[in-house]
């Protein structure tokens, strides 16, 4: 289904060769007008030349007008080398697009440690060039997908009081999934017209709520990037108070169904788990007890054969290093009691439990009997898919 | 090759169908004298039930007489009933025996959450009795075994200044293995005198040094225990300073084989990984770096597929959140540089790094170049065989 971009922004593909021939490897977006700017990165202390070169945009607080990225080499952990790159890639995209070099976001995914071939590069930009002018949302999201199994993007209108306005999410991203970002990349475009501290308190905490919650392998990447793009082209200024809110939740539904996608293709994961702790006595605690089950090998690979094997949860509760009573811990697996204050539960419950873990999405809650505190966290499930793809991911 | 245990230990099993027919899972160790005990234990909140009781005779300083170990189920998240089944296992084989209760050490390795069939532990007893007086430690070491692919034990004769002691050690373990203890049991008998302190000292540092640096799956369990017994039978008393020091050296290296085992097994491990690393400003950053490298699943999965990702390591390090300067960190695999401080390696060792990744053992040096820090982790490969068999260990 063809899925149109917000008004105001162009895109183009093409084929470069970085890693394979034959397919569109190089996407770029741009804006006809200069968009308000918003960015979340990595954490990993070895950051991507393009985070880098991202951060200093962002830094700088100027508008930016376009989106250039590349797969099959992740321009990470390649030294000064790299860092140039990152900046003749700037450099070209400004001078064929007649734009100024750091209104130019970059961003990489593919094998760390490699450079790009800035010849194969330069030798795209022509048909990149004669290629813009399509809003197709798709062809840009398959530029930049690498063990991907299919395109994340969602598009989502949205009527305000004074108008109409348009968001699109586009992402990549399958393994090193883990919260707090990871091979991930991530653009989110809007034609609404919005200031730009509003832009990243609203974009800031929309990330935080979907696709920090989400964990596929527990590796953090060094290219994680998020970006945040609003050009105004609709001619619809968010100002209003309801207007802002509504814009909010749109944003952050829309975040969550492509950070959905994500776990979902999770390098050949089979099933999501939505774990539910409550009842911690804050909510660090209560993520805490999340990601230490969500990230269980033991778990994943339980939940991938579809066994009931819940001891196996409450084990990685038991070393997750939460504040909390052993004796007050309940666990619900498939909406069925497992174990409760502590107790396991006896029932014969095993052969309905068995039929409940064969659906895609597995519940599982966790009560620590503490206080107020809360987290979700989306995982996927570890399976052979997932041994096969990165065993020779580079082959 | 037929392994005797230490002077003044006999050792027994039987066949008690806890999970399955036709096998001895039931394990029995009986010193003819009172030992001198030491032990470590888990540190996962959930604690199971035999651990618990294992640490109340540990803390009530008393000498101990026997150990007795069943597969089947780990009377782990078992509640007050699998509290009540542990103090009953040891009433029985108290009685059976005629040594005092709390003489007997309970072990217990399986399913999480299922309790002991009492019934079928019972009528293993004469069983049990009748065939005690091996002094092989295969037979025991059997008993407990779960996805372990082998028997995992060593023994080994040590002269010293006032006569001649002997060593043994028996584990058990493949999956759920991390740092800081795992569904890892383990057993260290010898006929050496040694006072409880001494022992206590000796034992804690060999195991910290062994046994506290291999991993698996990063899953610490509720069970894992590991106990050490002195029965002083061979005649020597250890006081002379020197005897002391080749004494501690000899466990050590005897705990760290056995543990180099546990590694090698990994529940369909293929490859062991040496991480070490060095240059951190302190240890425990070192071992922060060294445990993000061993516990990466897109680490594991390479180094299985025998793939030079380098990258992938890199990626552990600059998440791990340990303290360096990406600019002074090297890596050398294989005994290949691919990573001087900050900067990648470019050269064509690509196809002789491939060769030597063939190899059953994967040295990982990790350079932070910050001060005198070390810290080395032994940590399994991630494969097929892992999920397979964790998929449906239940079933």
């Amino acid at each position: 289904m063809r899925d149109d971009l917000p008004k105001g922004f162009r895109a183009s593909s093409a084929p470069a060769a970085f890693r394979k021939e034959g397919r569109n490897d190089l996407g770029l977006i741009v804006s006809d007008a200069p968009c308000v700017f918003s960015a979340l990165f990595t954490q990993n202390r070895f950051c991507a030349a393009p985070v880098t070169v991202c951060r200093e945009i962002l830094a700088s607080g100027k508008t930016v007008r376009a989106v250039i990225a590349n797969s099959g080499q992740a321009n990470a952990c390649t030294g000064h080398e790299g860092l140039e790159n990152a900046r003749a890639c700037q450099r070209m995209i400004a001078e064929a697009f007649d734009i100024l070099k750091d209104e130019v976001l970059p961003l990489s995914t593919g094998v760390i440690g490699a450079q790009i071939p800035m010849d194969k590069y330069a030798g795209a930009l022509p048909e990149l060039k004669s290629n813009l002018g399509t809003r197709d949302a798709e062809g840009f999201t398959r530029a930049f997908m690498t063990t991907d199994a299919f395109p994340k993007f969602s598009s989502k209108d949205l009527p305000l009081s004074v108008g109409r306005v348009r968001l699109t999410v586009m992402a990549k991203g399958a393994g090193m999934i883990c919260p707090n970002m990871a091979t991930m990349l991530c653009v989110a475009l809007t034609d609404a017209g919005v200031d730009r501290e509003r832009w990243q308190g609203m974009f800031g905490r929309a990330v935080e709520k979907t696709f920090n919650r989400v964990s596929v392998d527990g590796d953090t990447s060094t290219n994680d990037t998020i970006l945040g793009l609003a050009n105004g082209a609709s001619g619809v200024v968010l100002a209003d108070p309801a207007d802002l809110v509504l814009f909010e939740n749109a944003l952050t539904e829309i975040l969550g169904t492509v950070s959905h996608m994500l776990v979902m293709d999770g390098e050949g994961a089979s099933k999501v788990m939505h774990i539910r702790v409550f009842g911690a006595c804050d909510e660090k605690n209560a993520e805490r007890v999340a990601r230490s089950v969500g990230h269980s090998q033991l778990v994943k690979t339980a939940v991938y054969g579809g066994d009931g094997n819940w001891g196996r949860i409450i084990t990685a509760v038991g070393y997750s290093g939460a504040e909390f009573e052993p004796e007050r811990v309940t666990l619900r697996l498939c909406g069925i009691d497992r174990f409760i204050n502590g107790q396991p539960v006896n029932d014969d419950m095993e052969d309905e439990l068995a039929k409940r873990l064969r659906a895609r999405d597995i519940d599982v809650e966790i009560g620590l009997g503490d206080g107020e505190g809360t987290y979700t966290l989306l995982a996927s499930d570890l399976g052979h898919e997932y041994v096969s793809l990165n065993a020779d991911y580079r082959s």
